[in-house]
């Protein structure tokens, strides 16, 4: 079953086109992740917080996704970062235009 | 600028199939709303949660559905309802695989 993890922490910037460059390399290495189907990446400069929404094929790749990025966002001095997961009803988001899968994944 | 929405609500279900067969009305009604691309349905059954993933084209229309899918939830009874809003970092969610935009919307 797909699932989702929202992950957000406080973020100083760079955000928006700063952002892009600067996390070109980040993304392109996330987009070979095992078991991604597709991220979102998000931001708020006014609440000072960054993070992303991920789909993931199952439970297990989410899973294995939330303890390695963890440790990331760690290394990278990252602290109070919250990511919550959840069962995706797949029947619904399908009438609502999801993308819940990817050739090759 | 395409614009993120994540709702989470107190729910005791129905999750999963039952809860497909009991809000497929609500699920083609939100997918006519304006300015959606997609939403994913989440749940969590264990901490008795529920909610959705938004992507809107742009923050006027996400704004427009925050405080009309608020009131709609607190007729059904809803209460404790939380609803996130992000910006969306498009070039860097392209590299991810994101689907940003729908045909005819």
């Amino acid at each position: 079953m797909a699932t989702l993890i929202v992950f957000e922490f406080p973020s100083t910037g760079p955000f928006g086109s700063e952002a892009a460059g600067a996390y070109r390399d980040l993304a392109n290495d996330i987009a070979e992740q095992t078991g991604l189907i597709w991220k979102v990446w998000t931001e708020d400069p006014v609440r000072q917080v960054a993070g992303g929404v991920y789909l993931f094929r199952d439970s297990a790749t989410a899973s294995d996704y939330v303890a390695m990025h963890t440790r990331r966002l760690e290394g990278f001095g990252i602290t109070d970062i919250s990511a919550t997961t959840y069962e995706v009803n797949e029947e619904l988001s399908r009438a609502d235009h999801a993308v819940l899968s990817r050739p090759g994944n």
